[in-house]
């Protein structure tokens, strides 16, 4: 038996509709790219992305195209994902940091039909142009006024483009299962994948975004998302602001510390998001200048694990609350968040700080475990580490066009490739990468918790470990050691150093040290090339194994 | 092209999953019926929830069987909402407060093939026993030592029916769309209809009362619902707090000033949510003994208009922000919230406290508007007032067994049966019930806003307006004046204390004085009664313009 209840599809227009219906007069700022900082509301919003939804139409864009943007946060940006998912088209974010040839792969394989583009990225679009086998035309995100000249074939000009339209128009009623988005994930090992998000799934994502233990997104807020757009929809605020009417600062193109500030200065900003690096920008620029932070109370911190010290950092000397947040473009992209639990608040911040550090709780809608190799469930005890798996409303099922085959296991689970552990509060703590965990002897040694441990010593500026063959044991770890200029400790201080503080069977078989650690293009040491450099290498415990 | 996103239903099972895996250690805490406070967890209610669905499957109960509940507030109360939606069998939860005729309707009607009930109403359930045609069996919700010696043919000791179960199944995955539960409305005229609830729908209205904009249930909170279950599903409490794990404190059957303080105080209820009359007790009880809600930050209330009084008392008195909600038994039942905007935070108390008292601007997933007779809408500029129209993702598309025929519009609108205003700001403000509205050649009159200005005169107790026939305008307002003890007003003493406070035409026709006026069993002015009571006055203006 079924309820009796209407039937009503989740579908993201609704969320733009709800803002400009029951918040209309509230703002949207944005740094443009063009110069000065543009103000409109929630209700110019609609009216535009409307104008937009009708441009595109008559252009012949039907539902299920590929329209592709290459823009930063922007309220032009903002209106290509109202007008290109409400009707029923996909919105292709592109990161415009890939190197051109990952670009130009991505939007042959997404087959973009019209690419949007900031100013910014012109020069670089007329290069790969050329390529683009599916481009039927680049608009760029302007007014008349400010059109480069360009060699582009088949340029328009944004404002043109929506000026004849009257914005008078209902969103289509779509299947709540339609595609809406696409963003791609750069693995670190073959070509890139494309995530397609639904109208349903965005839509349940925003809810968790409002929800006081996610995001706690509300209509008290001022918002400025530092992260991307182009990142998994700068992770979820896009969607999450209009659903409760917050107001959205947009900070364009300059993420450094001074303009950062000065826009959550002066439009009183009361949450931000983003990635540690630019916070560190921001933490050196309001140090150097004695600033402080009054209006805002939270700031999200993810893309990588965020410092203790950083977090402490925002807590403790500028008033705002740190959410912790880890996730995945394939989890749309929200997983876990470390808002403290009732029982926490009376915690001295030092074991606090120990929880806030951690990855985060399960929001509702993401269900998550670890498992060993044969796929048995490890326990939640904070100590076991295994592969986390996750499932919920709004993570993949597969990539684009089928690459990377059948992603789910049986019971639905989608692999993360990481490697973590749960506590009892249900906090997760990412321990590895999987491919990077070393497999002694059937056990699993984390690289990273022994990176974290070596580069404690005095003389180590930097240190890596990685899996080397071993006859007994498949694999023992290696120690590979950058010493601080003018240091030159020997193995057996290093070693002397982790004795004590680790298992006797996680103890490095054998220490080198090196001028450098190769690293990847956001400073994450690069693994592979490591360990391709050591594939030959020849423990000493090796040796004597095999004699 | 639909988007590649896991395909998983939204069950009302993966709220208490939820609830038990990452907030297992959370309180539950019952003033119990047998008399002691009761305590557990969300993962001792998920176990015993599950002993109770394979109860349940042991005595042949298949989905879509309903099962009814005649229960207070309470942990196996609590355990009925999870163990009969979890299998896809439909918990039905009568109000134990109607009549005992309505009560066998609506049994009847429904179909129950087993009634669970607590200790109190056993009496009533027995007089009752030989009408109930469908019942198989009646659960007392109470163990072995408790049960009472009855004359209800059937009869299972909660406890008992439970205790061989082992608790260790998975739930069914359902369709998402499956009925889960089933409330009924008690109209003022004709049978109570039932309204059938869905998984989809109440997983839906569950993320909206975890939104900050809503009631903003989170972890850190302690949530009282002094509000019934029975009251559909205490406001959606029943769902939220697990869905965040939020504590919750059941406060059995007596609702009085002293037990609600002295749980509130005792467990540090952050929250609780009840209609007026509630708060009145609560208030009384604490000002009688000099007490404050150290704990608490904010109450919900509802059910019907919160007075601007009450509203100031709690929030300036006792530092408790009111959230003023509106709703329906056909809207799951959130409708409206009136938590303040951003721009509202700095207005003066006074300023706010107008907004405080409307009935609250729409919560993301319901849509508002009102119309006028011909269905055309209405300007929202808190001036016109026109039918609420409602429709949105937990809103009822019919009633259960088709009772009252097709109850949508063509643009899928549920008419609430309320004439209201909607202003800029979004906020909604009941001014009537429609068919208490007086419609005068063609506009409208509101019959409360008369009432709410006469009793303003020093010499009124209470007032009445109703529409009279008139053979010119149709229908013209009838005052009807209950003087205050020892007063005697004349009709031109109060028709001159209306003068210059309303437009010329809503002036009543005529005053009449009673010594009493009919209410409802809530205290409401009975206006069916009334107007019967009238239904052959004539105006001294009727006779003038028959003339």
């Amino acid at each position: 038996m079924l309820g009796l209840i209407q039937d009503r599809p989740l579908l993201i227009s609704s969320l733009l509709d709800f803002a400009a219906t029951y918040h209309g007069e509230v703002e949207i700022v944005s740094r443009s790219i063009e110069g000065p900082i543009h103000r409109y509301t929630y209700r110019d919003a609609q009216r535009r992305s409307k104008q937009l939804a009708q441009a595109l139409q008559r252009l012949g864009v039907k539902p299920g195209d590929r329209i592709a943007t290459l823009a930063w946060n922007g309220y032009r940006h903002f209106e290509c994902y109202y007008g290109v998912s409400g009707i029923g088209a996909v919105l292709h974010t592109i990161n415009p940091r890939l190197f051109a040839e990952q670009i130009v792969y991505i939007a042959n394989h997404a087959e973009d039909s019209y690419i949007f583009t900031d100013l910014t990225f012109v020069p670089l679009l007329e290069q790969m142009a050329p390529e683009l086998k599916s481009a039927k035309g680049y608009v760029i995100l302007t007014d008349r006024k400010h059109m480069p000249g360009t060699s582009l074939p088949n340029v328009i000009c944004y404002e043109e483009l929506i000026a004849p339209e009257s914005g008078e128009m209902e969103w289509p009623r779509l299947d709540e299962r339609t595609a809406s988005s696409l963003c791609y994930t750069s693995g670190t090992t073959g070509n890139p994948k494309g995530v397609l998000y639904a109208h349903r799934s965005t839509v349940l994502h925003s809810f968790a975004t409002c929800m006081q233990d996610v995001l706690g997104i509300s209509s008290r807020d001022t918002i400025l998302p530092v992260v991307p757009m182009f990142h998994a929809n700068a992770w979820g605020i896009v969607y999450g602001a209009p659903m409760c009417g917050a107001k959205l600062v947009f900070p364009g193109r300059e993420l450094d510390g001074q303009n950062v500030y000065e826009l959550m200065d002066q439009e009183k900003v009361t949450m931000s998001a983003g990635v540690p690096t630019v916070w560190l920008m921001l933490l050196n620029y309001m140090k150097e200048h004695d600033l402080k932070l009054p209006y805002m109370n939270r700031t999200v911190i993810g893309g990588s694990a965020a410092p203790a010290s950083m977090i402490a950092t925002f807590e403790k000397q500028y008033g705002v609350t740190v959410i912790h947040a880890w996730g995945m473009t394939e989890m749309s992209p929200l997983g876990t968040t470390g808002v403290m639990k009732a029982k926490m608040a009376d915690w001295p911040f030092e074991k606090q700080l120990e929880y806030k550090a951690k990855q985060g709780r399960a929001v509702f809608g993401v269900d998550l475990k670890i498992s060993d190799d044969g796929g048995n469930e490890l326990p939640r005890d904070g100590k076991a580490f295994g592969h986390l798996m996750v499932r919920g409303f709004w993570i993949a099922s597969g990539y684009f066009k089928g690459e990377g085959g059948q992603v789910l296991d049986e019971g639905g689970w989608f692999d993360t490739g990481d490697v973590a552990t749960l506590d009892p509060e249900g906090f997760m703590q990412i321990t590895d990468r999987a491919k990077d965990v070393i497999k002694s002897g059937g056990e699993w040694i984390s690289s990273i918790d022994l990176e974290n441990l070596a580069v404690g010593h005095p003389d180590v500026a930097e240190a890596a470990v990685i899996g080397v063959a071993h006859p007994k044991w498949d694999e023992r770890p290696l120690l590979v050691i950058v010493p601080k200029q003018g240091r030159s400790p020997t193995k057996e201080e290093i070693l002397g150093y982790l004795d004590g503080k680790i298992a006797k069977w996680w103890m490095p078989d054998d220490v080198v040290f090196a001028k450098e650690i190769p690293h990847t293009a956001t400073g994450k040491i690069q693994k592979v090339a490591l360990r391709q450099q050591f594939k030959d290498y020849v423990l000493p415990t090796a040796q004597s194994a095999a004699e």
